[in-house]
């Protein structure tokens, strides 16, 4: 599984101070931290700071690639944020989170992520709005695809979205999230399956509950990737159990190797 | 779901010494507790007292249901135990557990459940032994389900059990099991599919963990019924968020009632 750790996050009350005030040391500690339990990426975001988030957005990257080497992913739909954090970043491949086929971001984001060679997530979503079923989602999957591989963007560096709304919402979400991720991993082996795990849970309690399982469901239809908080252990148990139940983990090394360091016992 | 209990198995160590000592209280707090706690189906299994294994059976039978009306989950291979049980049964409708393909165990068993007009769980297994492939074992599942519905039997009435082997012998056995999961629910939507969970982990820490989220990855693969311990709140608890998920749950009606009820705080 590639880990996007999602804890740099301007949305998250915990964290929004540290990006408020500059704080370098607690926002490179929960990077590092991250980093530690298992992130591939690391997610930055500044969007809730509407006036300056360009700024805001390359300091958070400078601020981390001092401590750490990991790859961004640079979350923000605004194309003047993300080239800031493009411009500032040293560290390997990042991911630009996120496009959509909806025309005018589209024709924003994509240049960057042609002219940087990065990574991208592709929103299942277009100018008529987020889709209502399964067909619908895999067709802009297909779409989103068809048109970034030919600007030249490697199918292995697509991460498609299905976009996941709460089944609080409507009973039908999870299976229809499900269903996209299993026909567009089948579809396209090679381009990556990535969602923000915890919408499903949205507006319902014990939602650590239902996040733990979809993640196990999501995985079991060929979700590869997830933005999620590596520092929750018992999530990344069910990461791990996940992995070894798919045969991802060969010989289940890694999962005895994390429950010899106590990181299954939650 | 359909929830078959697993409690009264004369191989758990805890449960041995009630059928031992012909205990009738202990039996029937065990099958109450089972019931009251949302299975379907109360398992009973004498299998370890090979010389009266029809009489400790008939007993079992006869013993639960003095206290409740559910029906019952015959687990036997030996059809004079099999059918002392369903000679002593009263209550509604049950499940023999189990039958194969091969030649010998069909031939014995298959009658019973024909005459009796019980449901009957079918292990993917034949005389060349346990399946190695997922084709081979779709292929006995779709054997088993023509034979035995020209024998009269319903196919809502069949179980099929992909028959799990533990991940820690093979990492690709999750997979495997999953996969038959889905093939023959999608060709045979009205036949059940079910599992003796807890084998997946054989031999591997952590079990607890591994089983919660087998249970979830075969729910959504299509597993509409399962052979477990409905008094482990946790397993149960994963069990009612999965069926939200998978929009099994209209509204999230019964998670949320569970919620409700405390049953989700684990």
């Amino acid at each position: 599984m590639i880990i996007i750790g999602e804890k740099l996050n301007s949305t998250l009350k915990s964290v929004r101070p540290a990006i408020e005030n500059y704080d370098d040391a607690a926002i490179q500690e929960l990077a590092k931290k991250q980093y530690e339990a298992g992130a591939s990426y690391i997610d930055v975001n500044a969007g809730v700071f509407y006036d300056d988030e360009p700024e805001r957005l390359e300091w958070l990257v400078n601020t981390v690639q001092k401590v750490i080497d990991a790859p961004f992913s640079i979350d923000s739909p605004k194309p003047q944020a993300i080239l800031a954090a493009l411009k500032a970043n040293k560290n390997t491949k990042p991911i630009i989170n996120s496009i959509t086929d909806e025309r005018e971001r589209y024709n924003a984001v994509m240049p960057l992520a042609a002219e940087y060679k990065t990574g991208v997530v592709a929103l299942c979503m277009d100018d008529t709005g987020m889709p209502e079923t399964v067909e619908d989602r895999v067709k802009i999957a297909s779409r989103l695809i068809e048109k970034l591989t030919k600007e030249g963007i490697s199918i292995e560096d697509i991460y498609i979205d299905p976009m996941i709304r709460p089944i609080g919402t409507g009973s039908h979400y999870g299976k229809v999230a499900l269903e996209t991720m299993r026909i567009v991993k089948s579809e396209y082996p090679e381009a990556h399956i990535v969602c923000g795990l915890s919408n499903i849970s949205y507006g319902l309690p014990a939602r650590k509950l239902l996040n733990q399982a979809f993640l196990v469901a999501a995985m079991a239809a060929g979700m590869d990737s997830a933005i999620l908080d590596p520092l929750d252990k018992k999530l990344m148990a069910f990461l791990y159990a996940t992995e070894a139940l798919l045969g991802i983990d060969d010989y289940c090394i890694n999962y005895l190797e994390k429950f010899r360091e106590g990181e299954l016992e939650v």
